[in-house]
C-alpha cells in the first residue's frame, strides 16, 4: 500500500487558525542572552538580563522596543547614561541589537496591558548594536502579511518577510506537526524512517521530470530528480522492510502553482501485508494523533466520512468535496426544457442551491467567475441568481414561482443553475460550486472537514479509446474484481485507491498495490499497452 | 555559528557495534499478520496466528522457517494437509508467504535454543504464497555480509541485499539515531526544523555542484542543487528564526568515495546569538543525549577531549586524529643525521613508535603502505621495522641500539620512520599512522573516542601567494584577533572554526561566522581578493 501526506497543502489548511507563541525556557540554552523578548514577567524584577533582537520601535529616544521570535520587551534608558542615549538615537529599525540591563517594574500608569511584557522593561546597562538596518526597508514589516501582496518584493527580501510573526508561525506550525507526525510513525506505530536517493534513472513515461546531467566520469549520462520516491519504497517492500515512511521530497517540472511548487514535501509511507481498511486506519490515527494542541477544538476523530468517487461527481461535481457547506447540485431539466436545443440529445440542468450565499455575490465574484469558468474547455453556459436578482429565468421557467417554489430560495440564498451536457455541467457546477464557497468566507470559519473518497475508477478512457490509468499502473483492483482486468470490461473496475479530502483539499491519499508480477504484467502489456519489459 | 553532523559517517562508524533485534507489539498494527516472525514464544501457546514473511529454509518438505525483519519462525506441515504439503513441496527459497495456523510448544528434543522462537512452531491450516521467487537468486542471503564482496552485484539487487539481517539493522539504526536527534533538538533544545530549497542558484566559486536545467517557461536558465543549506540558513537567522536545524540532503558532483556519496545528508544546524563554546556545549549534548539505548556502555560523556589542529599536526601529522591509540611523532633528527644530504637545509628524521603493532605489519600490509604513500605528491621515503626485522637503519644509526634503547622499542612494537622536509613528514606519517591503526583491528574494539580539533587557521597561503580560507570566507577570527584582519599577518589568525572527530573520522564541525557585513567585505574583497558585489 501506498499513502502520502501533502505537506504545504496539510499545513496552509491548518496553519490558517494558528496563532502559536513560542515560550520555551530552553531557547536560551547555549546561547549569550538570558531571557527571550517575551518572557519577562513581573517576577523578573531586579533581576540582571541580556536579551537580543530586532529594534522594533523608538519613542524619543528613550524608550526601545525590542523584537525576537518569541515575542517583545520595552528597554529603557536611564537617566545621565549618555553613550547610551547616543546609541539609541542614532539606531535604525530592524537593526539587531544585545542589551543587558536590570529588569523594574513600571509604574502603573506605564504599564502596557496588550503586551505580555508590558508589565515590566528592561532599564538599559549595556547596549550594543550587532548590526545596523538600513534607514529605509524595501518592504514593510508593520502590515499583516496577506498572500498576494507584492508577493515577488516578498519573496526578493524574504530574509525580511521572515521577520512578520505570521511568518514565523507557519514555519514553526509546520516544523511541530511534522515532528509530531514522526513522533507517532517511529513510536507508536514502528515505522522506519528511510532516506531515498533523489538522484535516480527516468522514469519511461514519467511526467515532467528535472533531468541532471552526470559529472565526469559519467558525461553524457543524466540523472532524473524523483517525483515521489515511489520505486524507492516498493524496493523497500521487497527488502522486507516492511514499515516505511519518509518526510520525501519530491520534484515535479511543471511551473509553480498556488499548492504545488516545482519541488514539494510530502510525508510518504508504505506497509506491507495490509489492505485500504489498514491503510485508511493509519492514516486517521496518524493525523488525529500528530494533531496540533494549538488546535485541539478542531481535533478530528476517526473514523473520518467517507463517500465514493461516483457520489462525490455526482453531488458536487468534483472529486474533492468541501463538505463545510452541505449544497448539492439538484436535476432541474424538465423545469428549464425551453433552453433545450432540438439537437441537444444528452441534455440536462442542474442547480446548486447555496444557502446563506446571496450576501457573496458581488459584482467583482460574478465577473471573475465567468472569467474562471470561461477559460475550461468543458465550459458550459450558467447563471447565478437570487430571488432580488431580475429573474434570469423568468422568460425560460413554465413556473414564474420557480426559484421560491420549486427550489424553495430564500431571501439569503443564490441558485447556481447550468445547462448542457451532464458530464460538463456537472465539472462547472463543481467549480462555481468551490468559487462560491471561497467567496462566504468560510475559510475563516474554525472548521475541518476530512473525507475519504473512495472507489475511483481503476482505468479511463483517452479520446483513441485506449485506457489508461486513473492514478498509476501499480493500483490494485478492488477485492473480487480482478477477474474483470482478465474477462470483464476493465473500465467497470474500482480501484483500491483513496484521496483524502480536507475542507476541499486534496491533502492525501494512497491506494493498495498490486503485488502479483503476473497481474502486473498483463495490465502493463495487454490493457495499458506500455512496455512491461 | 554553524554545526552539522555528517550522518553516514556518524552512523556508520557507530552501526559498526550494533546489534538490535527490533521487537515492537505495534509492529502489528493496520496489517493482517498477528505476529512478527520474531515474537512467538512459549506464551503463545494455542493462539491461532497469522505470520507474513519470506521463506528462509525448508526442512524435508515439512519444516518451513518463515523470516521478517524481525525474526524467524518455523513452520509446520500437519499429517494428512495435502494441498498445504503440495504448496511446500513446491516453494522457493525467499518466497513470500502468509501462513496462519496454530502455535504449538515443540517436544524438549525438538526445540532449538539457537532461536528465540525455536520453542514453538507453527501447526499451518492455511499457506498462501503471495508471490513466488525464482529457483535460482542473483546473490546469496546466507553469507554474512562484507563491504567489499561483489558491491556491484550487491548493488544491482539492492531489494535481495536489503534483506540481509545486518542490512536491515543499519537501516534501522540510522532511523532511530536521527530520530533522537530531532527529538533532542526540538523538544530538549527548542530548535525548529526547516526545510530549505534545494533547486537552487549557483554559488560562484562554489565546488562541483549539479546543474539542472529549468522546463518551461525558463528554457535556458538553470538550477543547482546545493552543497549544503548554508546560505538558507544563514538568511534563516538574519529572518529572526533564531534556532534553526535541518536533517538535510546535500549534493556533490565530486564522484562517490567510501564516506561520501554526490548525495549525502548531514544534521545541519545554525544557532544566533551564542559563542564557539555555545556551539560546542550543544553539539555534545545532542550526541550524548540521542546516543542509541543499544550502545550504552559506550556513550561517551561532555565536555569532550580538545585539542588544537597545531598540535594534531605536530603530534599525529592529520587533522583528525584517531586518539583511540596514543602513538605520537618524535623527532629523531640528531640521531638519524647520517641519512641527511648535504644539500638539504630544512631536514628532519621523525619516528611513531606503535605500541603492540609488531603483529600487524604483515607484507602484504607493508607492500600496501608503500604503493598508498607513494601516490602522494608529498611522499618521502621511510621504513616500517620492529626488532625482529633486520635493522634497516643498522647503518644509518651512530647507535646500534637505537630501536631498543633511545626509543624503548619491544618485540611487540613496530617504529614508522621517516625522514625528508618536516611538512612532509608529518603528513607521511599521519597516513603511515592511521594505516597502522587500520590493521591492528582496533576498529573491531569497543571504543569510541570523540575529539574536538579547535584553532583551526583563518587562511592558507597558494602557491601564487594569494591568501585563500581554509575552510569558507564567513568564518569569523578568534575573538581578540579581528584587528589582525585590518592590520597584521593574516596568516597568524586562528579561526573560529571547529572539527569534532570520532575514532578519527571527521564526523561533523562547524564554525562561527562574520556578523558584521563591513569586516564580511573587508575579507572578501581586500584578502582574498574575491568579487564581493
Amino acid at each position: 500500500m501506498l499513502g502520502r501526506i501533502t505537506l504545504q497543502r496539510c499545513s496552509t489548511t491548518l496553519a490558517t487558525f494558528v496563532r502559536c507563541c513560542p515560550l520555551s525556557a530552553q531557547a536560551n540554552s547555549f546561547t549569550y542572552r538570558t531571557h527571550t523578548c517575551g518572557e519577562l514577567r513581573r517576577h523578573h524584577a531586579g533581576e540582571k538580563v541580556t536579551v537580543c533582537g530586532w529594534v522594533e520601535f523608538n519613542r524619543l529616544n528613550r524608550f526601545v522596543v525590542i523584537r525576537d521570535a518569541y515575542g517583545h520587551v520595552q528597554a529603557f534608558v536611564p537617566d545621565g547614561q549618555e553613550s547610551i542615549s547616543a546609541a539609541v538615537k542614532n539606531i535604525t529599525y530592524e537593526s539587531v541589537v544585545k542589551v543587558t540591563g536590570t529588569v523594574t517594574e513600571r509604574a502603573d500608569k506605564h504599564k502596557n496591558p496588550k503586551m505580555v511584557t508590558g508589565d515590566v522593561q528592561v532599564d538599559i546597562d549595556s547596549f550594543e548594536v550587532l548590526n545596523t538596518a538600513p534607514a529605509t526597508l524595501p518592504v514593510s514589516l508593520r502590515k499583516e502579511t496577506e498572500v498576494s501582496s507584492d508577493s515577488a518584493l516578498r519573496l526578493k527580501y524574504r530574509y525580511l518577510d521572515l521577520r512578520k510573526p505570521q511568518m514565523q508561525q507557519i514555519l514553526r506550525f509546520r516544523a511541530n506537526l511534522v515532528h509530531r507526525m514522526r513522533r507517532y510513525l517511529t513510536e507508536e506505530a514502528s515505522f522506519v524512517e528511510v532516506e531515498t536517493p533523489t538522484l535516480f534513472r527516468r522514469t519511461p513515461g514519467g511526467a515532467a521530470e528535472f533531468v541532471v546531467p552526470a559529472g565526469k566520469p559519467n558525461i553524457g549520462r543524466f540523472y532524473s530528480l524523483p517525483q515521489s520516491p515511489q520505486q524507492f519504497k516498493q524496493l523497500l517492500m521487497v527488502g522486507g522492510l516492511d514499515r516505511y515512511f519518509q518526510v520525501a521530497r519530491c520534484y515535479r517540472d511543471e511551473g509553480s502553482k498556488l499548492d504545488r511548487q516545482p519541488e514539494f514535501t510530502q510525508v510518504d509511507l508504505e506497509l506491507s501485508f495490509t489492505n485500504q481498511e489498514g491503510v485508511i486506519a493509519l492514516i486517521e490515527q496518524l493525523v488525529c494523533q500528530s494533531w496540533p494542541d494549538e488546535m485541539t477544538e478542531l481535533r478530528p476523530s476517526a473514523p473520518f466520512e467517507r463517500m465514493t468517487y461516483a457520489d462525490a461527481m455526482r453531488l458536487y461535481g468534483v472529486d474533492k468535496p468541501d463538505l463545510r457547506v452541505n449544497w448539492q447540485i439538484e436535476d432541474i431539466s424538465a423545469s428549464l426544457s425551453s433552453l433545450k436545443k432540438e439537437s441537444n440529445d444528452d441534455w440536462c440542468a442542474r442547480v446548486i442551491v447555496a444557502k446563506g450565499a446571496a450576501k457573496s455575490l458581488s459584482s467583482k465574484w460574478r465577473k471573475e467567475a465567468k472569467r474562471l469558468i470561461g477559460m475550461n474547455k468543458f465550459a458550459q453556459p450558467f447563471a447565478v441568481c437570487t430571488l432580488k436578482d431580475d429573474p434570469l429565468f423568468k422568460a425560460a421557467l413554465s413556473n414564474q414561482d420557480f426559484l421560491r417554489e420549486k427550489l424553495n430560495l430564500q431571501e439569503e440564498d443564490a441558485a447556481v443553475i447550468c445547462w448542457g451536457t451532464p458530464a460538463d455541467v456537472q465539472k462547472t457546477l463543481g467549480q462555481l460550486r468551490t468559487l462560491l464557497i471561497e467567496a462566504t468566507g468560510v475559510r475563516n470559519q474554525k472548521k475541518m472537514v476530512f473525507l475519504w473518497v473512495v472507489d475511483f475508477p481503476l482505468f479511463d478512457r483517452e479520446e483513441d479509446d485506449q485506457l489508461v490509468s486513473a492514478h498509476h499502473p501499480f493500483t490494485a483492483p478492488a477485492p473480487g474484481q480482478e477477474r474483470l482486468l482478465f474477462d470483464g470490461n476493465p473500465e467497470e473496475i474500482t480501484a483500491q485507491h483513496y484521496d483524502l479530502v480536507l475542507n476541499g483539499v486534496e491533502v492525501g491519499g494512497g491506494s493498495i498495490r498490486i503485488h502479483d508480477a503476473a497481474t502486473q504484467r498483463h495490465v502493463l502489456k495487454n490493457i495499458l499497452r506500455e512496455d512491461s519489459t
